[in-house]
């Protein structure tokens, strides 16, 4: 039904040709005589849309089947009236306390075995029969009730998916959707058993009503299934979602579903939950992204105020992949927050920097969390717009010049196409997480490594999974695909794409099983290669990588490989001295390890050379992007610096020389 | 009835002219054929006191209803005969297992919902509705036998309530008795819903009911809900203690009831405790104090067999306000100890010392744990007076030393107020533990670290809390005082002191909300200010403070103010340079930074500067201290140091240049 | 019956006179195809032994009652037929998922209380009763079936006891035992409440009934309750293995037994088990147990690819005091494997290496686990000597190496009794691991320090226990001897050999007491000592030890004591300058601190010069070893050393100058 629904929002019909900006409203938290001045201020600052609704339950009925719509009409009414353009989000993230106390089975039960009660947000389990019925009750209620309200433009499911560690539930309930799901993969219990490899250590299974979620066990489970864990919960969050999209189309037909996601979660196929919505959508927050991130002490100090420079921008064409095309920012960090291990502000100019860069990488809407910072409960630290006394903060004074700064901005720009591709894979990440095999090993710092050289030499790159169109690509990255379809190693082969592989590449079967003819083996038709040896380093080894006449350290993954192809690199020192590093052909590039730092930024350079990709001298603490005729740059560094302009660059903002924490806009004739 | 209470031991009547000790004894642990002996020793050595019977609920009802009396009367009239005033502990710290066995809902609960059994001690939950029975019947029947014996001339209850993080229970009984609490402060569900601001994320409430205690959500509770709850633990001790210190004064007028606290647990509010007792007294720990305490590894070496210099007298200053002007130390470390990560001994002479530093801070009775190291169960390790052997140990020749030096001391010098104050609140640091906003931010730190920089200056202190009487005071230090009272501020305003913020201080209502229009509203009859940011920062961080003509670093806390008033110091640097770091009038300053080390010493010395305390050089590694007309010195440092002491100073104990770990003790005509 | 039982094996009329190779092999992992030319091709390398069948349980009785024997038989049968000796694992470590459901209290506890689910492997409480009588029908079946048979030369029961920490279980089935156990050991339990002493803190019992277990408690049980259960524990591995070995010898006199060990677990009393078996066996995996290990960071990285290069040996020494004698590797690394941290490969060369090593040690029997990398399950990224697509790996190679040097070796030596002996004694971990007082004190580590110490000097080693035989050793090592047997000390005192000492020697009673007239009480009839004061220090501490004219670290324990004996180094500086740090007299030394590095090799040094063992300049890297007549020397660092060979060496294998990770063997005439 989906793809062909009549109903379904059509993306290139209503597209946006100017980034519109909008804002997280909660009358619920404001008193009533608030709502028509806090209205007309957003109008009168230049916001198009408002989110609101989406902890609204206990709100909307208090009591069992007790419906109070007064407040949320009167609240959509007040709103639209101003002339904003209203987001209503489904209040599935929050089920009120008396829905809980009635059926305690909807709660959620952590990896120890601890049920998660009621008193914050998330206490649902996604396998709760009870919890789908009553989660389709309140969305059909609303949906019904607001479906063709003529200022409900369009809806966002439940809230942040994944937040809290809530995709991944222990109840019985998920043990018995678990068992279900089992069943339907496969069929028998003997291809369970196949798969899972239970010959080994004598953990044959007889039946499916015998298998037992995969924690609390003595020793690490069976990685395959662990991964199918991961993969029936990842489904099951997919099945919840689509439960709401399909109420919701048949109520509000032709208005664009959402989903607003989070910074690179991986607990979940998102390309998977992006199929059943029109839009995709995630929440930005830089400040605490850079202090959970990947960088040194030493960087995150440089870039303390104004976050990794990389992630971001990561995530945008991240989430453009997962919406395919279609991405909006639902809340935007608009100063200080509240959750992380330390709270700094953003450096003044980066809400602003923060807009115009989710423009560029090609969001259409940018709506900040939240309006008015309430001064109670548990976000009372978080910033919004205004203070709590209603006053401007800092990041309403931002808005304000974005607004202003548009005016001066063509319209109907699009991003285009990259020549560069980055392939993120879910299932792949599931593998690792499953089997580390080192404890260094993560995949969304190397993902996000790689993307970092990229955009500091300038160039412009998606995001893809294995499903995504290759056309056009002149180089794909692939730095941590662990499982590989056949059919994309076939449509890589049949494309012009060059493409550099990482360690571990192709090195699991979908079993989460070493190859037949060992790794990697399903990419046998790209390139001549064998995986003899892999082995995990500590950080405090100090082998090293010979390349050309420079020497590199070795990061913490190491390969033996024997392979028909050239030697690009070899590792150097007592241990396997001169075996290979980085082999390859006209077509393929293979890493036995994972380079860092400056020789990581030479070989993505070497390489974006190799397919022809057209590159900048290293930026620094520089970011440029392309949206249609509009060039951008960005500076995260301390000191002023020179944008890359050709010459003959009409400043649409800012100038060449380029503050920090600045933005320019150019086109070039 | 306490205030008014005929019976009501009165301090004044009964106060110690001169430091008079004690130790802590165990006759069931010990032969009965060796009481005779030990109290002989007891007396021979110096002491007045004995504390004893804190844990001998098994000793003396060893089956349920069955009591053995005869071993406690003996031991008590073999004590008193040998001229030993008797302290008599309440049993209620451990009770005996048949009893646990028959009533297991007296065990307590952990965070994670385990309960912690039996086989150490205070395994009881203080909502237990059996446990406060089978508590009341216990101390009845020890006050009736004991509370007119002639030798038992005091009373402690229990045993250092909150050790072991036991002052939080996540029990049913708990979860029973938060919900009528709750019931009593709010009256209606809709206050409740109200403070705790559960319009955010739909966390309303129909019924007191449906309140759950705070553990184990999946994301945290609201702070109301987490503050409120601290507050119902911490009266719920309160209740408990009184409920012991009702009956003794039923069948023990006139004689003193005393609780032993511990350094510096703020997990409930130790004033309202002291206002049911008659005397304060606390157990002096100083060398775990310090493993596990402010300071850093470097100052912990330079320490690490003297303490930090600051934490003990801090306590003292504390306890004596808990006391209302009465303090004892019960236990004093008398060797090396067994609980801490690791057990250093401390530095010969560091038992006199801290047993003269104990008399100049206010101290009237000087308890050492314990009279003999027992040699089994669970704290061998734990020095006492004696060796296991029954030889005298180095904190037996201390004592000696400290009783001979006595003699020397002139009677009846007080402890005077003090001109300087520090404000610390329970119900504030149940603030910030429920919102730290920043990993580091730890109160107790940092009202450390300001106590410090004033005695460093060789200045007295008092602790108080916002009940507190402020006449005499020259300046009131409020480092963390976040929640404050009108009534506190109104009296203030009244006063003669001067007063210095620290940052947060007003910043959260009663009901854990920011202040209606901003931080710190409830200070604004004292200070024109406006709090419009708050960040925390990380350890990393490099932005700095210019003050005069010096530039220091910024602690880990910054907040941006608008004010009215004169601007003392700012923040500069890249962010929002020339921002206010240090604001104030005639009357109050207002920190929006947390100073350390340097800074936080220049700031300190000119704030009593200004408040015309008069100051001594920085003393170093030195500390002073007054009581009455004796001067005081300590050495903490490694180094002979010259003591501070004025032309014609007279020599009572110890001499003008101090060796390492040494007193002097000196009067001035 | 086991000492004088008939059928018991005889190690000296079926000792090897040449080291044997074997390999462990899964034939359920494989299809049945494989299996002859799997067999092949391990008699065409050259080894003799194959272990099989230690995970087998659901593979031969899949369905309750329901047997397939075919496939082990016909397993048996190829292997045997191929020419080699089969070493059969009884399969108790892994019971199938039907019984588990059946009866899930055969399931573990772990310490928090949680049940420990199926899923990977040691899913079993020791102390289940229905579990003893599933293991007892699955091992009587297999040694019914294959008692007999022609090709089972060996039997290994169950496999790596300890594994994942499954020694404690906190199950009911546990407390019903303990209970048992206690009553059986004490007698009454007023016994149990002196030996626990529980006068402190009111602990005391009425009956055996009331004993828990010493978890989830609210602070640490009394030392004696915790050193009990772990007696306790390791009492019921010891039955839990003599009833599995029992059966065996019932149905398959004649053919020894063996159980495979862990690197230097010390959950159960190795010694006891050894009793029961007629050969010890451990497995060898120094990767990860460098990087688990006692080493500095900087030292890990030095022997990142070579180990520890004492631990391997150190368990050789131990292993073959538990096998009173008789000693075989049954798992030996061939690469790197999946478990630890990282994954690091061992330097070529290690494998063959390792196997000497073991050889020189006095071990009889080598097998590498495991033929060949499973392409799936837990282990799949483990190494095999063949990958997963049956080419050969490095250590097939490495193997085929050792067997084509054994040719050149003279067969028939045997492992002399060395001159010094270090004392390993279980009861003391057991004790230090309840009472550490100190966060550093590891008694492993300290033991491995000494042994090292020792090892450089180039000088072999015995590890012994309390009951070892002292004959013939000229110094005995007690590193952490904290309960010493009234018996082991008469024999020491008879014996020939002087005495070292560590800290803490004979300072608790078998009760966990600290001895009457103090520490080392039992000590007394070797050295006049008194122990008055022990303390723990931090890693941060300066304090120094004077030794000669030297000045060396104090380590993080440090003792007070009073002695008659020479002074043979004293502690320097502030604190107690001059107080004694090492004593003794002719027969016996005492340290009163924890040397380490440099200090601890020439303690260690003077203490073999003492004895009048001849020792060697400091090794460096190098380690030497003799077997009979042969001499060994293997090179542990990065560059080429020169062997301590006495002029007229003939060099059999290697030569003089030996490069990293080589291994020289030579005879001297």
């Amino acid at each position: 039904m989906p793809q062909t629904n009549p109903n379904r929002f059509d993306p290139v019909q209503q597209a946006a040709d100017m980034l519109e900006l909008g804002v997280c409203y909660y009358p619920e938290q404001w008193p009533r005589a608030k709502w028509e001045e806090d209205a007309r201020r957003m109008v009168e600052l230049g916001l198009a849309w408002v989110r609101i609704g989406e902890f609204a339950w206990a709100h909307i009925e208090p009591r069992p089947g007790e419906f109070h719509w007064k407040s949320m009409d009167e609240a959509v009414d007040v709103l639209g009236k101003a002339g904003l353009k209203v987001i209503l989000g489904t209040p599935t993230a929050a089920p009120p306390k008396w829905l809980v106390d009635r059926h305690p089975d909807i709660l959620p039960v952590d990896v120890k075995g601890v049920v998660r009660k009621f008193g914050a947000r998330r206490h649902y389990c996604f396998s709760s029969r009870r919890y789908r019925i009553e989660a389709a009750r309140i969305v059909e209620a609303m949906a019904a009730r607001y479906g063709a309200n003529p200022f409900v433009h369009a809806w966002q499911t439940d809230n942040e998916y994944g937040d809290h560690d809530t995709i991944h539930s222990y109840s019985d309930e998920a043990r018995r959707a678990f068992r279900e799901w089992l069943a339907a993969r496969y069929g028998t219990i003997e291809a369970l058993n196949q798969a899972w490899g239970t010959s080994f250590w004598a953990m044959h299974y007889n039946g499916f009503d015998e298998i037992d979620l995969p924690n609390n066990l003595v020793e690490e489970p069976s990685p395959t299934h662990l991964v199918d864990y991961m993969r029936f919960s990842s489904d099951q969050v997919k099945s919840f979602n689509k439960a709401q999209v399909d109420i919701i189309r048949r109520h509000s037909p032709g208005r664009p579903v959402t989903h607003n996601f989070m910074s690179q979660n991986t607990d979940f196929n998102h390309y998977k939950v992006g199929e059943d919505i029109d839009v995709a959508s995630w929440d930005v927050y830089p400040m605490g992204g850079l202090l959970n991130g990947r960088l040194s002490a030493e960087d995150k100090a440089r870039y303390l105020r104004v976050g990794d420079p990389d992630q971001t921008a990561f995530n945008h064409d991240l989430y453009r992949a997962v919406g395919r095309g279609r991405v909006w920012v639902m809340e935007q960090q608009p100063g200080p927050v509240n959750w992380a291990a330390h709270n700094q502000a953003p450096a003044d100019g980066m809400v602003r920097l923060w807009t115009w860069l989710a423009y560029a990488h090609g969001v259409d809407m940018v709506s900040y969390f939240r309006w008015r910072q309430a001064p109670f409960a548990q976000e009372q630290f978080h910033a919004g717009l205004l203070l709590p006394d209603s006053e401007t903060d800092q990041g309403y004074l931002e808005v304000a010049q974005v607004i202003e700064e548009m005016k001066r901005i063509p319209r109907g720009e699009a991003r285009e196409k990259a020549k560069v591709a980055i392939v993120l894979d879910y299932e792949s990440r599931f593998a690792t997480r499953a089997l580390p095999q080192g404890r260094g090993y993560a995949g969304a710092a190397i993902a996000l490594d790689w993307y970092s050289a990229v955009a500091r030499l300038g160039v412009d790159v998606d995001i893809i999974g294995q499903h995504s169109d290759l056309a056009g690509y002149a180089l794909v990255l692939a730095p941590d695909l662990v499982i590989v379809d056949p059919d994309f190693v076939a449509r890589l082969k049949a494309s012009d794409a060059k493409i550099l592989f990482g360690p571990r590449s192709g090195s699991k079967t979908r079993d989460m099983h070493i190859p037949e003819n060992l790794p990697p083996r399903p990419l046998c038709d790209l390139i001549d290669l064998r995986v003899t040896r892999v082995e995990s380093l500590p950080d405090f080894h100090d082998e090293r990588v010979l390349h050309g006449n420079s020497s590199y350290p070795v990061g913490t993954w190491r390969e033996t490989v024997c392979t028909g192809e050239t030697v690009l690199a070899t590792f150097e020192g007592a241990y396997r001295n001169g075996s290979p590093a980085l082999v390859g052909n006209e077509k393929a590039r293979y890493l036995a390890t994972l380079p860092q730092g400056e020789f990581l930024l030479k070989l993505i350079g070497e390489a974006l050379a190799w397919a022809g990709v057209e590159t900048l001298p290293d930026l620094g603490d520089l970011r440029v992007a392309r949206r249609g005729r509009l060039h951008f740059a960005f500076n995260y560094g301390p000191a002023p610096a020179a944008v890359p302009a050709k010459p003959g660059a009409t400043f649409l903002v800012g100038e060449s020389l380029l503050a920090p924490a600045d933005v320019a806009i150019w086109t070039v004739d």
